[in-house]
């Protein structure tokens, strides 16, 4: 099983370089139809594929291929009193449903890790993607018919209005997990009307507290680069949260800081009256994805109004402190739940490579079965293999 | 937390041994009222609480106190390349509301097990179950309160009906998960409405096939009693499936051992030629929990067909196989993925405690999340926590 899924993924790769020209192609298609049809600049941005992210997908598969085969592996092993031999193995989940936006990366990215987990997938991308994601579902499709997988591991649905999305999360007898990755608008239709377990990968509104005690020009770079370095991600941080006892120095030196990386600050009337450069921010402003060069800002009285915030607004994704206080890292940590908690660090970090997994699918929002980043482990379920010599009881 | 919680459960368990006779008192009414409306004799069984079984649920409680605190367990630390260091920590999932069938001694199980993991609870028990429920609760929260912790760590609900069970599905904003334990109505129901993550215990059609390698003094004595020691278990078997190369001396023996032992044998036509006193199957016989002193039995053509019929019948709980075959034994637990598969053993042994996990709320038979027996871990999530010196990417 083991080999042949590497020469399959192996041969995905190489079709994957091979047929750059005709990814480019339909992508550029994609994309001509998206932009003319007003899809939003950090949409297009996610659509779009260049020689470059191909490059990236080809490196993604090859870790992936890397990575020691998940299924079968014995995550316990005990004899027990009774003479029985109790082992938990890991196990494909078997049919993944994964319902995402228009990116086509991640086609590539969840067949190959859905697949080395032994699991069957059915994708559906963004109708927005359709042209990238036919082609590269074909060079898949090709890649298991040499090495003797069935067509059935995968199954790329090209496009669904909302009643056949509406059916296939009715279909529990076949799909055992599905997996919606997008806004709020689609999560919520998939929880609606989904009879099939869901893990949810939704956005992630990602806030950093800056304490009173944090080291302010490491904190300038960090909260600067987690906006700017990739503002369309789910990692990107959104809020800044300061400490009012050092909101007089840092709030302007951050929103400087903020204006010559090209950020646009919405602030609250502190921020606004420390830093006039900064607009104000609106209700809706809070707890608000921006997936772009913009970023809000608001003075807390403390650790415990920080707190608060995050845990009105925050997404479970990724929340950060700077300090230099152990204690109020600790207590942080402790209290704030999301799926990743940073001490000292850029949001930026809550990725699988990143984490140490190797590779993700994605960042689970949601605490039942995967929460955080999903590596191929989540991927899978464990069940029990007992042998004895007769025993009863 | 740990010592707090310990505390408690200690409380509760000494608070159930004081007040045995208000226990049992209102069980007796229970039962008076149960039996009156006719419940069906294996629902009375499991309503039926005695100063033996409370004698068993304090010694549970006992066990859960002596189990580490799940809560906080680093389960990987890694530093990376990038000098961060991560490490992924188990953490409580939130709520839990568990709806089950009216079975009492589950109401302590439950919220020992959800309480132990750092939850919440919301217990919905059969209505049956109503007094015996209330007195134990109304201990639960006396324990709760003399070591200060808020009553709110668990909510009894008494009685509900439909409507109002299916207003409870819809409060995904303040419940993490739904345990949904109990017969096809009541998954079905949950299944349908609920908007919450959920975790299905449902019924457990347990099969043993019989190859033709088996020890058959052996295989009579793992079949009889996986059977008899507790026929209104979710682990006892519920259908036997005999290679025909045995058949004709295994059915006729095992027959009569299950007519020695009381047992109603529902067989197939071939069955009932070589054991007359076996009655003939309906088509419904196969894939039924029967819960009671009845057993169904095929003879398959071997292997193959053994594996065939499971995956037709079973409700992926427990499935042996008895065999002195190693290739079939390999071939039988790598094909079936039932939670539990298992080798010369009876299926009575997919149990928490039987299985080294300390305590079980229940086994889950869906894959996501949990799969099998769920302990402590299982009602855990489990989350990133990192810590930098203000790495940035």
């Amino acid at each position: 099983m083991s080999v042949r899924t590497m020469a399959q993924q192996a041969r995905l790769a190489s079709g994957i370089d091979a047929e750059r020209g005709a990814i480019l192609h339909a992508n550029r298609a994609d994309m001509t139809a998206a932009s003319g049809a007003g899809l939003a600049l950090a949409k297009l941005r996610r659509l779009e594929l260049t020689d470059a992210s191909l490059t990236q997908l080809i490196k993604g598969l090859e870790r992936v291929i890397a990575l020691p085969d998940p299924v079968g592996a014995v995550t316990r092993e005990q004899v027990m009193a009774s003479g029985i031999r109790v082992r938990r193995v890991r196990s494909p989940l078997g049919v993944i449903a994964m319902i995402y936006e228009a990116r086509p990366g991640v086609t590539v990215d969840a067949f190959a890790l859905c697949f080395k987990a032994g699991n069957a997938c059915i994708l559906k991308g963004g109708k927005e993607a359709s042209a990238s994601n036919r082609v590269l579902a074909r060079i898949a499709h090709r890649a298991l018919a040499e090495h003797g997988a069935p067509a059935s591991a995968l199954t790329l649905i090209e496009s669904a209005d909302r009643d056949e999305l509406r059916e296939l999360l009715t279909l529990d007898q076949f799909i055992d997990l599905v997996i919606p990755r997008g806004g709020k608008e689609l999560i919520r239709f998939v929880k609606e009307h989904s009879k099939i377990p869901t893990v949810q990968h939704f956005e992630g509104v990602c806030h950093i507290f800056v304490d009173e005690s944090a080291d302010l020009a490491s904190a300038e770079h960090v909260c600067a680069t987690a906006k700017t370095s990739a503002p369309a991600t789910c990692n990107a941080a959104e809020c800044i949260l300061v400490h009012e006892n050092i909101a007089g120095v840092f709030v302007p030196q951050l929103v400087g800081r903020y204006q010559c990386d090209g950020v646009e600050v919405r602030g609250d009337a502190r921020v606004c009256e420390l830093a006039p450069a900064a607009k104000g921010a609106s209700a809706d402003d809070w707890g608000r994805e921006f997936l772009d060069l913009i970023v809000a800002m608001r003075v807390v009285s403390g650790l415990d109004d920080a707190i608060e915030h995050v845990r009105r607004y925050s997404s479970n994704h990724t929340e950060a402190i700077l300090t230099r206080d152990e204690g109020n890292a600790e207590a942080f940590t402790a209290r704030v739940a999301s799926s990743c908690t940073l001490v000292n660090a850029s949001t930026r970090f809550n990725d699988g490579f990143q984490l140490g997994l190797g590779a993700e699918i994605g960042i689970s929002t949601s605490r039942v079965h995967a929460y955080g980043a999903m590596g191929l482990e989540e991927l899978t379920t464990q069940r029990y293999i007992v042998t004895g010599q007769g025993q009863t009881r």
